[in-house]
C-alpha cells in the first residue's frame, strides 16, 4: 500500500485494505497458478516487482468510498485484474527499454531473455481476461479491454515520437493520459463500479457515480507520470530501484525538457539539444540547466496542479475515512521519492 | 480460404463462407481502427500477413455443420477474435524468432523494431478480448482467455525446452497440443457454441455437441504443425513465403527429428547432433539423412493418422456439406506445401 501520513480516521480503512491485499494477491496467484514449472518460476518471479500495489489499493479505497463498508469479492478481483495488467506492462517495458532491474531484481528479459518476457506478458494479459470474465457482470470486461487498447495506443504513440525533439506538450500528455492514467482511471472506476456507482454519466456537469472516481484517477494517473518522468531525471538509483536516465536514454521527451524548449533563447535551445544527445553522461548538467531554468519546477507545479483537479473531481463524493484515504493518496503520488 | 478440391456438394457452403469472410475481416478492421496513424498504419501491415483464413474459416463451417443453415454474427465476430488472437501470435513470434519476413512482406519487428512488434502484439490481444466481450455471452471471453493462457503456456514450455536434444516425443506434443492444436480446437468449438451445441460433455464417450468440433480441432491443429514441421525441414523457401530452417537455427527440435535421435545408433545420433550444431549450412544435408532413416515418412504418418483421429471425432455429426468441407479441410492440412 502507498505510504501515507495516516490520522485516526482513516487508520480504520487503511486495515481493511492492508487485510484484503493479501487476498487480492492470492486470486492473482491462484489465477496465474500452472502445471509446467517453467511457468511457476517465472510467475513467482514477477511476484518481486511487486511494489506500492498502488492500483488494486485505490480499486479497494473507491469501492469503499462510494459507500461499502466491506470490501467484496468482486472489489478482489478487480484489483487482481488492474494488478495483472499492470505487471504485463511492467514485463513487456522492460522488454522496450531493455532494462536490466527492477525493484533490485533483474528483469525477465535480462534472466531469461526476451522470448520469456514477451511471452509471461502475454500469459499475464490473458490471465486479467480470463479473470475479469469469470464475474456475474460483462461490463468489467469489455471495460479491461478496451482501457488495454487505449495503453497500447499510447506506448504505440510514443513510439512513433522517440527521439523526436519537437514533441509538444499537447501530445505528451495524450501519450501520459493514454499509457499510465487510463489504467488508473480504470482501478477507481472499477472499485466505485463493484459498489453499485452508476456507470452514465450522471449529467448536469456533476458526473455519475463511476465518472468521477474515473475523473479522480486521471488526474492521479497525469501527475503520477510526472513525477515518476522527474524522478527518472532528478531521482536516485538507491532510491528508485532502478537506474535513473531511462526516458532520456530511449529519446523519451517528458515534461521538463518539453518545457524547457518551448521557452528557451536560441542558445539555450542548443545546449539542450546538445545535452540531449549524450544524455547517460551529462544527465546532472542537463538535471541542473533544467532545474535553473524553472522547467523542473514548473512540471512539479503541473503535476500538484493535477493532484487538485483530482480531488475536486470526488468532492461530490460523501465524506468518508475511504474518501480522507484517497485525498491522501492523491498527495502522496507527488510526494515520493521512488 | 483453405484450397480443397471441390465437389459439387460443397460448393454452395464455401460460396457461403466465402461471402461471410470480408465481412468478418469488416469485424476484425473495425474492432482495431484507431484515431492514431501510428496504430493504423501498424495494424494495416499486419493485413498483408493474412494468409488462408484457416481459423475463420474452421469457426464458420462448424457453424455451419453444427446445423445452421445460416451465418449469424456471433459467428462472424468469434471468427475475428480467433484470427486477432493468431495474428498477435504471428506478429510475438516473429519476435522471438527474429524473423525478417511473413509472407513475402517484412515484419513488423524489421520494419518497426521489436518494440513496436511486442506492443502491436499487445494491442492485437486487447483487441480480440475487447471484440468477444461484446457478445451477448460471456462463455466466448472465458474461453479464449483460457484458451490464451494454454498458448502462453506451451510457448514457455518450448522456450524452455530450447537447444535441449533429449527432448522426447510427449514433451513435443504436449508443447504442439497447447500452442498451436488449442487455438484451433477453440475455433472449431465457439462455430459450433455460435449454432447452439451443448457445451457440456455429453456424457457415454459420444461427446456433446461442442467437445467433438473441439477434439475435431485438436487433432487437426498437431496434424497441421507437424506438416508445418516438415515444411521448415524440407520446404522451399519460395513456396513458404518465409525462410526455412528456422526451427533449427532456434534450437526447437520437431518430430522427424526426435524419432531420427531416439531410434538411432550411437553413431547416427553422432552424426545427427552434428550436423545439429551446424543447421542452417548442413539443413538439406540433415533433411537428407532424416528422410534416409525413414523419419520424415514417419512424422507425415503421424500426421495422417491425426487428421484421421479428428474427423473421427466428428463421425456422429449428421452429414451435410458443410461437414464434407470438414473433412475436405482435414485432409488439406497435409496436403499443402505452405
Amino acid at each position: 500500500m502507498m505510504t501515507t501520513r495516516c490520522p485516526a480516521e482513516v487508520s480504520e480503512v487503511q486495515a481493511l485494505i492492508a487485510d484484503a491485499l493479501p487476498r487480492v494477491q492470492r486470486v492473482f496467484d491462484e489465477q496465474l497458478a500452472s502445471d509446467l514449472p517453467s511457468v511457476t518460476r517465472l510467475c513467482a518471479h514477477v511476484g518481486r516487482y511487486r511494489g506500492k500495489m498502488l492500483r488494486p489499493t485505490l480499486v479497494l479505497a473507491c469501492g469503499l468510498a462510494e459507500g461499502r463498508r466491506e470490501i467484496g469479492r468482486e472489489h478482489e478481483v478487480c484489483a487482481a485484474v488492474c494488478e495483472m495488467v499492470h505487471m504485463a506492462t511492467l514485463v513487456h517495458d522492460d522488454v522496450l527499454d531493455e532494462a536490466d532491474t527492477r525493484r533490485r531484481a533483474p528483469t525477465i528479459n535480462r534472466m531469461n531473455g526476451n522470448e520469456s518476457a514477451v511471452i509471461l506478458g502475454d500469459y499475464l494479459i490473458a490471465g486479467a481476461y480470463h479473470l475479469c470474465s469469470t464475474l456475474d457482470t460483462q461490463a468489467v470486461a469489455l471495460e479491461v479491454g478496451r482501457v488495454s487498447m487505449t495503453l497500447c495506443a499510447g506506448e504505440l504513440l510514443q513510439l512513433s515520437r522517440r527521439g523526436d525533439f519537437s514533441l509538444d506538450e499537447a501530445t505528451y500528455l495524450e501519450i501520459v493520459d493514454r499509457k499510465t492514467a487510463a489504467l488508473i482511471a480504470l482501478a477507481c472506476g472499477l472499485g466505485a463500479r463493484c459498489s453499485g456507482a452508476d456507470a452514465g454519466d450522471g449529467g448536469s456537469g456533476g458526473g455519475g457515480g463511476v465518472s468521477r472516481f474515473e475523473r479522480f484517477g486521471r488526474e492521479l494517473g497525469i501527475a503520477f507520470q510526472i513525477q515518476d518522468d522527474l524522478l527518472d531525471l532528478t531521482g536516485r538509483a538507491g532510491d528508485l530501484g532502478k537506474p535513473t536516465g531511462k526516458d532520456l536514454e530511449k529519446g523519451k521527451l517528458t515534461l521538463p525538457i518539453i518545457r524547457h524548449l518551448a521557452s528557451a533563447t536560441p542558445m539555450e535551445r542548443g545546449r539542450m539539444l546538445r545535452l540531449l544527445e549524450s544524455p547517460l553522461t551529462r544527465r546532472e548538467e542537463l538535471a541542473a540547466e533544467l532545474a535553473r531554468s524553472g522547467a523542473i519546477d514548473s512540471a512539479r507545479q503541473t503535476a500538484l496542479e493535477r493532484v487538485e483537479r483530482g480531488k475536486r473531481a470526488i468532492e461530490g463524493v460523501e465524506d468518508s475515512p475511504a474518501k480522507a484515504l484517497l485525498l491522501l493518496m492523491a498527495d502522496a503520488v507527488v510526494d515520493r521519492t521512488r
